[in-house]
């Protein structure tokens, strides 16, 4: 059973700051191990990748070599489900597409005083792309971290995956292909972050990382940065569905399970201006559980984490969402086009009851790599301009710097930086 | 005396991977202490800021009280120079123009299939602005870190400078009214940051800490980094200055030297295909050193990171650059303009003669927040987009959903997500 709040109560308040404040991680201290796997990558190189992925994977590189062929991947696409290839190549486009439009302009002009300004956007030259092995092994997540990359420009696309006893996932190649990743390494772990970052004999450093990973790979990221660039953490995945009472209870559960069998740590939120809606809510979720091959996930992270708000007014809906800062924000109400422009915090918004929050996760187009964990205050989904940093461009002739030079020595002059005032200064004579 | 590289030696690529390489920063171990600054911060509260005051900063914050106020803001703006509130003024309208050009646009537009796509840019709703106190305390740096904050809409921005002995610099303190940053409190420190980020009784929290800091500051915003936004960590200020036999030796090496005197730690590198311009900016760099109040400073930056390489080719100049990914970049060379499409990675351009990098640090317009130690490869300056989010829309209809739907069911199905499969297969039927 999730836990049940209602807004006009007067022990609202403290009880929503305690969802607000609810631990849902536990952050395991993997920093120790994770230094002195860092340190053994740089130093030894391939070496240390063959001996931790002996050890961690059962699987001896010096024999199968540490980058995944062409022909493999070949061979691994002819093994796929022809239907679920097809659903890959139209999520492959349709994000392609919607993150085309992210790209952003450069720009130049001259002002009143000839001064000539603007920046120039450039795309990464290298990047890696972290995959889990294993269970959490998705290839739309593939698509969704290399697409951008590649629509940004980024010429050089490295993918990391580890391959437990040599298995590999054949859709997670089959989406690499289809997202022209073209350097694939069977390596996985903090020492894949490392040889991304620091580089080895067989693989060139890369200037960014991203992708999901767990405690190790999270860890060996933060520890990674500055040398290289590096996305998000991400944390559990969260959903919130604010529903009137015409939304249709049984989709509203079902969407708050589809969030809910990600993780056992992840969180289901409704809030709703109808008693009637919250309860049957709660009815069709026991229902659907029954029948969910993930049952056991969904239950845990349903009953730990799932929380229902009853608010007499819709508007407090939306102003409990922003102060929760949703990563997923489902708007399942008559006039849900008209709520969006009161969102302030959300990662990513889904309007209306024909647009389950499945649907982006795979097929609508925007970007389902999204800041988690209240992070939505702050930061944005995974988009093009993470591949791409920009160039600021001044130019100042001898007239534009005859006005503006003598403001210049002034402010050098006060911050007692001689040196800058007279750089301006001996060009002004 | 810097180190003088010649690219068509043969020990070149070994001698300028060194350069790539130079530690330049002693990292301070001081994690530990930040750790329990914090804790006791968010234990504590208002009572651990007044104890901290009192022990680093002999400020009894209890007679004080946290808050500068907007009397004090008065009567320290009344204390400085005319001449230099003008240039300061001057420089935030020039900072603001530049600044507005960033403003990102929405984007709605609904496809063939009948999918309304989109994002909407949001503004952060609240930002900590760190300043240091001492002489590290620029009122350039209020500018440049508040003014894309306001230009983005944020509604509250929070300044925390330290005041050693109660001593503030008023041009700080006019600077922050100049950029509207009208909440304002005498902290410092790790225990400044962590009342940033976790709130006080007396300091409500904000969503991101931007600014520059010591060590202790530096340790805490990668600490307090989840929990809120940072932006970039700042490593010590670099200049690379491209210059042809056109140029004015005495001014690459004033430019030079404009960089040296920030910090022991600064780096300036000059690469130019004339040897006997880099024989005459050697000789200037000495005449000029010996007449800089800062010639300590700036000598000892020169002596130990100082470096002159000499090409047969400017194209190999552009090359080098992009591998070095310069904070700064100065071209003072005859084409420029042409030259300036080959540049990758830089932090800022300035473009020929007249735009000493000074010229940047105040009144040009760009940012002088900028990415150093080589992070220009994977990151861009301060801008306007730092300071919002942006949460991407997607709605579908029954239609489209008929359209998109068994292909999001075929790759929930696939990744063993039942719940996602089902909570659009539901919807179809």
């Amino acid at each position: 059973m999730a836990l049940r709040l209602q807004f006009n109560l007067t022990d609202f308040e403290s009880r929503f700051r305690e969802v607000l404040t609810m631990k849902r991680e536990i952050s395991e201290d993997v920093d120790t191990a994770v230094r002195a796997i860092i340190a053994d990558v740089v130093e030894h190189g391939d070496k240390a990748l063959i001996d931790y992925t002996n050890r961690f994977d059962g699987l001896d590189l010096s024999k199968t070599g540490l980058a995944i062929s062409s022909d493999e991947v070949d061979a691994a696409i002819k093994v796929c489900e022809p239907d679920t290839l097809s659903a890959l190549e139209l999520a492959a486009e349709r994000i392609r597409v919607y993150h085309e439009l992210q790209k952003p302009q450069d720009h130049q002009s001259t002002d009143s005083l000839g001064v000539t300004l603007g920046w120039r956007w450039t795309a990464l030259e290298s990047v890696g792309l972290y995959v889990p092995g294993g269970t959490a092994s998705y290839p739309s997540s593939v698509l969704m971290n290399a697409i951008p990359a590649k629509v940004a420009g980024v010429e050089r696309l490295v993918m990391v995956v580890p391959t437990p006893r040599g298995e590999t996932n054949p859709l997670v190649l089959a989406a690499a292909r289809l997202a022209r990743v073209e350097e694939i390494y069977r390596i996985g772990g903090a020492q894949a972050v490392a040889a991304l970052a620091y580089g080895t004999d067989t693989i060139q450093p890369v200037a960014k990382i991203v992708g999901p990973g767990n405690a190790y790979v999270a860890a060996a990221k933060r520890r990674v940065f500055g040398q290289v660039g590096i996305d998000m953490i991400a944390g559990p995945s969260e959903v919130l569905i604010i529903a009137d009472k015409h939304a249709n209870p049984d989709w509203v559960a079902i969407d708050l399970l589809a969030q809910a069998e990600h993780d056992t740590a992840a969180q289901s939120i409704l809030i709703t201006d109808s008693i009637e809606l919250a309860d049957q809510v709660e009815r069709c979720v026991e229902a659907h559980l029954k029948t969910l091959p993930r049952e056991k996930i969904a239950r845990e992270s349903w009953n730990n984490y799932g929380v229902i708000i009853t608010v007499d007014d819709i508007k407090d809906a939306l102003a409990l969402s922003n102060r929760i800062a949703p990563e997923h924000l489902e708007i399942e109400c008559q006039n849900a086009d008209e709520l969006v422009s009161s969102v302030r915090n959300a990662g990513a918004i889904f309007l209306g009851s024909h647009t389950p929050e499945a649907i982006g996760d795979y097929v609508g187009g925007p970007n389902h790599v999204l800041p988690t964990a209240r992070s939505a205050r702050f930061s944005s989904g995974l988009g093009v301009l993470d591949f791409m940093k920009r160039t600021s461009v001044l130019k100042c002739d001898r007239q534009a710097l005859a006005v503006l030079g003598p403001a210049a020595v002034a402010l050098g002059k006060s911050e007692g930086l001689d040196a800058h005032a007279r750089s301006v200064a001996i060009r002004l004579n």
